[in-house]
């Protein structure tokens, strides 16, 4: 996945990408980006499911439903969330947009606010907007703007996270860029395209031609078996925003012919930014997959393999690599799906570990623990209920993640 | 809560309690307990809501279903669960209780059997058969008694859990005499009477005189505001039990007249036994009770308490007494209760923090970290929806818990 870590030449036309130090991270590294779409895009998005949600994602929300999902303007700051902050945080964010708005020479409810890092601490839209101007001096269409977006989106992240994709029609190459941040307070649930919120923030540019209808058909598939399929601790953020935005720059048009290989390309993209985000969670020393097979429907597979992926009990024993398929079997026991426990099957990587009700026979505790030694790794159970599976990415609990959340000098 | 931890004289009469090392605890200390009533009792008992459930629930569930809830011997071992231990677990259950039924004298169905300890390894039906010579030698009616059969049930405990109660009836007293274990995998989601399986494993002794109607009617709501509020990981157990047994040696009816005065001292054995576990939990060092009010019922205000007592988030800013009450917040966001931010109210101890939609202008937080840094406090949260509410006792998320459930040696 290290291809996931660098941006590569081809990026998509139409957009240009900055990043400057504002002074709101206490770093004192770049935390405000931009992604400008000169002729304006058309785009969807997707946001939290939680109730609690920031100023930027309430007006984020309002903006889309107001022009129909044009875009012409990015505005991310790292380092305040401007969540829990009341009609003044709201206030706060309508103010950095209208000045961005006149800053880029946009139209005020083009500009897609978004928001990550500390909840409840007034937002200081006065350092937004003293640093537009210089936000709008290091705009550029090359790798190092792309990549100095990525990086200033990042909080407790340690590394960038991006991926690339593109396919061929007619000799006109369409080209997708993905940027997204988050290492912890990680597990999405994002609700219907213009809903709701993230401290998980993923933005996918691309250069097709489409109109908004395609685009919001299109998200809710490629989130739900990326982002929807991830969990690093079991929260979901008040802010989780993914913006699929189009430029249309390429010229190749969204229809019943390309639509397959968009479709495959944007899916890609997001799988490699899903994964990304868990292999950097907070204190992570092992990625595991849970693949769930003979499940009822996806539904089903999915409840289960959330019960594991939040089970303490799991996540402690996966981080010093312990083949307590116990813990497994006990999470799924409680998921609420129903099943037999004596038709299921567990297998960590390709050791058998349980079957018929009881302890695999061909159970290997040293081989079971070699596999899991490995930094990733899947664990495949079967339910024998049917033909539906998920796989769904996950991480260990380690001492570093509460430490790192424990945090709190005073 | 100290009174908590040793046994006084006033037991109920008609048991006779004890225990001996069989040797499946690998420490070597006592870990097999019984509990005779010479007379045979009426019981109820209550498992775990898990669909994965240790052959000791199953057997229990048949036996109590056969005798209609007679029960002459409670057999209890620790260091091995007899979970996952297939059709060959199943037999091994039932040779023990065939074997203390002969030992003890009492029929084979009316011997209720406990295991808790590791999923997965076969049961040591050989050893425990082998020490009921011994254990009915170690019976007795003497608080010394009742302590060895509270200790031996213990696994990762560090302390023995047991609590009594008692009224009197026109000069007659009425006792209760309750024992617990649990440490770990605590989060209890017990369902109908007679329905599965616990490492957390409850014994409740009382010498009223009772049908078991009516201790099927009143358990419930006991177990709903003591067990069922409780939770140290959100791992709900394979093996969780609760047992309400009756000898009715004080020779006092339960009917209208003493139903109160019974359900109140039910009601406080349960809650010290539900709080004694909770501050016993792995690696706690904050217990901290969750006071959910003006939600629309108490349904929707267990789930609100439920999500932050499962959130890392919160626990582990427990764990550093930060009040961090935007992770509250997120929390009761993503419970999937619905509720106005702004109309939402937070206080920790008696500090004010969050009011508004914002953090309240009497937010201090020294003060609040002060109250934080008590080994008990309460957060208290109200929804402004209506007038339910619930009390919901959890704790924080350590290192230490995490050492402890990552421990693996090979």
């Amino acid at each position: 996945m290290n291809d996931a870590l660098k941006v590569g030449e081809a990026l998509p036309g139409g957009f240009l990408w900055g990043a400057v130090k504002a002074g709101i991270k206490v770093s004192g590294n770049p935390d405000l980006a931009a992604a400008l779409v000169p002729g304006v895009g058309q785009a969807t998005a997707m946001f939290t499911s939680n109730q609690v949600v920031a100023a930027p994602v309430t007006v984020g929300r309002r903006h889309m439903a107001a022009t129909g999902g044009r875009v012409g303007l990015v505005l991310v700051n790292a380092g305040n969330a401007n969540c829990a902050t009341g009609q003044v945080g709201l206030d706060a964010c309508e103010k950095t947009c209208v000045a961005a708005a006149e800053t880029f020479g946009c139209i005020f409810d083009e500009v897609f606010p978004s928001s990550t890092g500390i909840i409840g601490v007034p937002f200081p839209d006065g350092k937004v907007i003293a640093a537009l101007p210089g936000l709008k001096s290091s705009l550029g269409n090359m790798p190092e703007h792309a990549e100095s977006f990525a990086r200033a989106i990042m909080t407790t992240d340690t590394r960038m996270k991006v991926s690339q994709a593109s396919f061929e029609v007619d000799g006109v190459e369409v080209r997708i860029f993905g940027a997204a941040k988050g290492a912890g307070m990680i597990h999405p649930r994002l609700g219907a395209p213009v809903a709701p919120h993230a401290t998980m923030l993923v933005y996918l540019f691309t250069d097709i031609e489409a109109e908004g209808a395609q685009l919001r058909e299109l998200l809710p598939a490629a989130v739900e078996h990326s982002f929807n399929s991830i969990s690093i601790d079991g929260d979901t953020s008040t802010n989780d925003t993914v913006l699929l935005l189009t430029s249309g720059a390429s010229g190749v048009r969204l229809n019943e012919r390309t639509r397959t290989s968009f479709a495959d390309a944007l899916a890609q993209v997001c799988s490699k930014l899903a994964y990304a985000i868990v292999d950097d969670g907070e204190g992570v020393t092992h990625v595991v997959t849970l693949h769930i097979t003979g499940a009822r429907s996806e539904y089903e597979a999915k409840q289960i393999a959330k019960s594991i992926a939040h089970s303490p009990l799991c996540k402690t024993a996966w981080s010093s690599a312990d083949p307590n398929w116990g813990r497994l079997m006990a999470a799924a026991g409680y998921s609420g799906v129903e099943f037999d426990p004596a038709k299921v099957t567990v297998r960590i990587g390709a050791e058998p570990v349980y079957e018929g009700g009881m302890r695999s026979p061909a159970f290997d505790e040293a081989r079971a623990h070699a596999v899991m030694k490995q930094r990733d790794y899947t664990i495949s159970m079967n339910f024998g209920l049917g033909e539906a599976e998920c796989r769904f990415v996950t991480c260990d609990l380690t001492e570093q993640y509460v430490r790192i959340n424990a945090d709190y000098s005073t």
